[in-house]
């Protein structure tokens, strides 16, 4: 590239890096809803609650998100990206199998650990949206089907690799593996019970006993590398804010 | 009692009437604001909003509920004694062991189905409250453990009457049963899945087959009069309201 090029300002060039600001002013704003919405929830965001926080004026938030439900929306397809990101693509860089089943779990239950502080956009947004039919439950319950229905293929691949029994229903077993994590988000934190982190791991083995074809060494297979020398969760007592 | 007694209306006897009719208005408004809760949550839930469902002044529901927090409390308590009478107390006159812990999860069910259509104060409480310190929360939150305490006393007891194995953690296998509710509300409720009923009664025969004491009919012990013939759930598509 000749040299002129890169200090020239042409009018493409200065509307590329407009639109790159642009790009990089709503990530921005994104972030901070994504923050706002987990401490209070999705209904607690509008663009005026996220101006304030961000220091913008309101029209400078509206001309990112026309509206609050696009706003909502585009938070929870954020946090969509932020989960596949640390729980789903890692994991099904592992064998098909009880290896890959075990990463998406064990992934899982730490996206949710780390949660503990702010909450699970998915968990508190079931809540929330659960009698609110309208785009924002829509985009939100695409997204949790999309991830279960994720889960799911991979107990059926274990089915299939050999690793789980053959009369393995995966959606039973989905909705078993399901549920000890909206235990382990409700005890640690509304209860802030410790112990729910190892609660939640033993649930896991004992649902895998269950369901491991005969002859699989399970922990041989689950045995990932890091799980055992993990930090234990960290819960600190509720503060009055 | 002589005959004039029951028609004169001395002082004591109309004050006592007067103590009468304002515990039933007091009950009128707390089944008022626990539908209100349920619905729209504990923090959409306010003297005047309540006034106005009640077709009453404000100065007459705060003369009854000294404050917001007071009204939720009692909403918080008055919740509490519904589902001990639904669920525990008709469950504690089942014979010790499975049998009473089999009726203590299926009544637990049974309530939460019947909730589908407004939500379980509980579960909603517990994620609108988890980052809200303060008495709200502290009430929920203790109600929420003499629930967990009780259903892990019974399972103390079952495992002490010899129906579960000696090894058998009690608070382990609480909070694997605990998972199941909540994964039955959240895809009965939040995702409209059918079978989400026979799923977390298939996950508890599966929890049950792990901790049961070797030699132990489970089955036997846990068929509870009524529960083949219970009718499956009806999950309504969600209507835009």
């Amino acid at each position: 590239m000749p040299p002129h090029a890169d200090t020239r300002r042409s009018p493409a060039r200065a509307s590329q890096k407009g639109q790159q600001k642009g790009q990089q002013t709503r990530a921005a704003i994104l972030e901070a809803a994504l923050a706002l919405a987990s401490r209070n929830g999705l209904e607690g965001l509008s663009i005026g609650v996220l101006a304030e926080s961000t220091g913008m004026s309101k029209s400078g938030v509206f001309a990112h998100f026309g509206s609050r439900e696009e706003l909502q929306i585009s938070v929870v397809r954020e946090y969509h990206n932020k989960f596949e990101e640390e729980v789903f693509f890692p994991a099904m860089r592992e064998p098909r199998g009880l290896p890959r089943l075990a990463a998406l779990f064990e992934r899982w239950v730490r996206r949710v650990s780390v949660e503990i502080d702010s909450g699970c956009l998915y968990i508190s947004g079931a809540v929330e949206f659960d009698d609110r039919p309208g785009p924002v439950r829509d985009a939100l319950a695409g997204m949790v089907k999309a991830w279960h229905a994720a889960l799911q293929r991979a107990i059926g691949l274990a089915v299939e690799v050999g690793h789980l029994r053959p009369d393995t229903d995966p959606a039973q077993m989905m909705f078993e593996l399901h549920g000890l994590i909206l235990a382990l988000h409700h005890d640690a934190r509304f209860l802030r019970a410790e112990g729910s982190l190892e609660r939640a791991r033993a649930g896991f083995r004992r649902t895998l006993g269950h369901y491991t074809a005969p002859g699989i060494d399970a922990d041989a297979l689950t045995a990932l590398p890091g799980v055992k020398n993990a930090r234990p969760l960290q819960i600190t007592p509720l503060q009055r804010r």
